[in-house]
């Protein structure tokens, strides 16, 4: 019989006979990721601050994305400032080409929009200084990547982010790996203001590394993002307004009520278990694999999130 | 005025300073990937053997498939043989797992399915001999990528296809880059037979290579795959039957008639023009980038497709 949940299996994360921690025993086939999450410590988890926790409603579910406003903390606050005013309520997702991105943003302030009906941006500001990179900060926790990058000369985790480093400059940035939300923006690097947002949806387009503002990263309902239908016109923007997928709403976390708030957590990208994980992605024996990979590439590691069993008080 | 469009032009390919060939003026900005093509000379297409390309019809258009049997010839031997007994017909996509892969099969063969069910494979093969690797063949093009990879130590361009090398054990193999398509297969590594295939739709899972066979690209049609909704059961298999959907026909475009034969074509990855397009995509200066990225990685980069003047001939 031809049993192809065995090729699927490939797709779960298993352990390493290199794994640092309690994973030596040679013997034994790799461990999936949901037996290495499985024995992880509840203080391995961290709740996202709600004030960093955005909301995103639509039509098909939620949408919860996690800002960085250690590496673009400009860009946070214009967002949340955004966010507070509900400027996000009613505006929609106008784009989405395939192996790129999917956006979303106010449709007027589009090409072929009407420039009549832009809405006001209220309080938030209008342009930001660029925030593409930020000057390394040693204070950050930094979870190193082995295997070296095509595109930077270090890459790991911070603080639950993929991250790209160059000591000579002596700059770190979030990178655009699958699920990372970034800023639109015109010509001028100071243009965007995160009115427009985007998520990636195909293979890392790093290129846009240090050239763009990225925000944060898409939490859960990724699949809302990526599994929609790729717009037909110019870069794949949705070439009929009745095709854009209406947002509903987006709030912060923080200022819903309690019993609306997501309970969720993360997997510190600074725990024994997330040194595991890389390791499992990196070498990975069972009965499936003939060959382990031995290495593993920025992006090809995604940071387990989970519900909570409560969903985390607001700091006053 | 916010325009976004500005954003977006970021997604086309534009060319280098440092170029080897046309492209030397330092003081235009570099062409974009339109541009280049343009440009292009006609003997640089070439238009893939109609007993290599598929034709699978969906309900929501088509996807054409390109076979590389120069790297996986038992497997395409055994996928044409399944197609002229239409073996594909009826049978459906039955899983979109998301950031992995969209899987296309017998039901019936898949966990939960009805064995008693399961489709004949008729004269075609139930077990072959994997073709996870093949020994590096100097007779084939071969155009290398300059900035390594992090799996492989080289990377570059064969006959459209992706491919990685190791010139140590003097194996070559397809990559698992987005649009790339491989054979699912039970723990044995015998045990495809191509009646199950998948198509990368994510972050390309390079920890696949070297343990499924590879046999093709996904040439038009990647949407039809990726925008999907992911499956809500296990490893991204539709949960419920009426959630799969129905592949109409699969068909060698060498079997179709002259009328009904897809007219493609696909940029030749030893041309002047491709080996140009590579460094639009390594260091790219306009009047949105602020810095060139510098590098690029093997699955960043995707061969270029047009319809074609006029169907190939079928040779005798």
């Amino acid at each position: 019989m031809f049993r192809r949940h065995h090729f699927v299996a490939a797709t779960a994360l298993s352990a390493s006979l290199l794994a640092l921690s309690a994973l030596a025993d040679q013997g034994k086939p790799t461990p999936t990721t949901q037996e290495l999450l499985a024995k992880s410590s509840a203080a391995e988890w961290r709740q996202p601050d709600p004030n960093n926790l955005l909301v995103m409603q639509l039509a098909s579910g939620r949408v919860l994305i996690e800002l960085a406003p250690d590496f673009t903390p400009l860009h946070a606050a214009n967002i949340r400032t955004l966010i507070k005013q509900h400027y996000f309520d009613g505006l929609s997702i106008v784009r989405v080409q395939d192996n790129f991105v999917t956006q979303w943003d106010d449709p007027a302030g589009d090409d072929g929009g009407d420039p009549k009906k832009i809405r006001s941006l209220g309080h938030a500001k209008n342009t930001l200084p660029p925030e593409f990179t930020r000057p390394i900060d040693p204070k950050l926790p930094w979870t190193a990547l082995p295997d070296g990058d095509v595109y930077a000369p270090e890459v790991g985790f911070s603080e639950g982010f993929p991250v790209a480093r160059d000591p000579a400059s002596g700059q770190e940035w979030l990178t655009h790996c699958y699920g990372m939300v970034g800023v639109g923006r015109d010509n001028g690097p100071e243009t965007g203001n995160g009115s427009a947002l985007y998520a990636v949806i195909g293979q890392a387009p790093r290129r846009l590394d240090r050239n763009l503002a990225v925000i944060g990263r898409v939490l859960e309902g990724m699949p809302l993002l990526s599994g929609l239908p790729r717009g037909a016109g110019p870069m794949g923007f949705y070439a009929k307004p009745e095709q854009r997928i209406t947002i509903q709403s987006v709030r912060l976390a923080g200022d819903l009520p309690p019993a609306q708030r997501p309970s969720v957590e993360v997997l510190r990208t600074d725990s024994a278990t997330f040194a595991d994980l890389i390791e499992t992605k990196r070498n990975r024996r069972d009965a499936f694999y003939a060959v382990p990979a031995g290495k593993v590439d920025l992006c090809g590691v995604d940071v387990p999130e989970r519900a909570a069993k409560t969903a985390v008080p607001v700091k006053p």
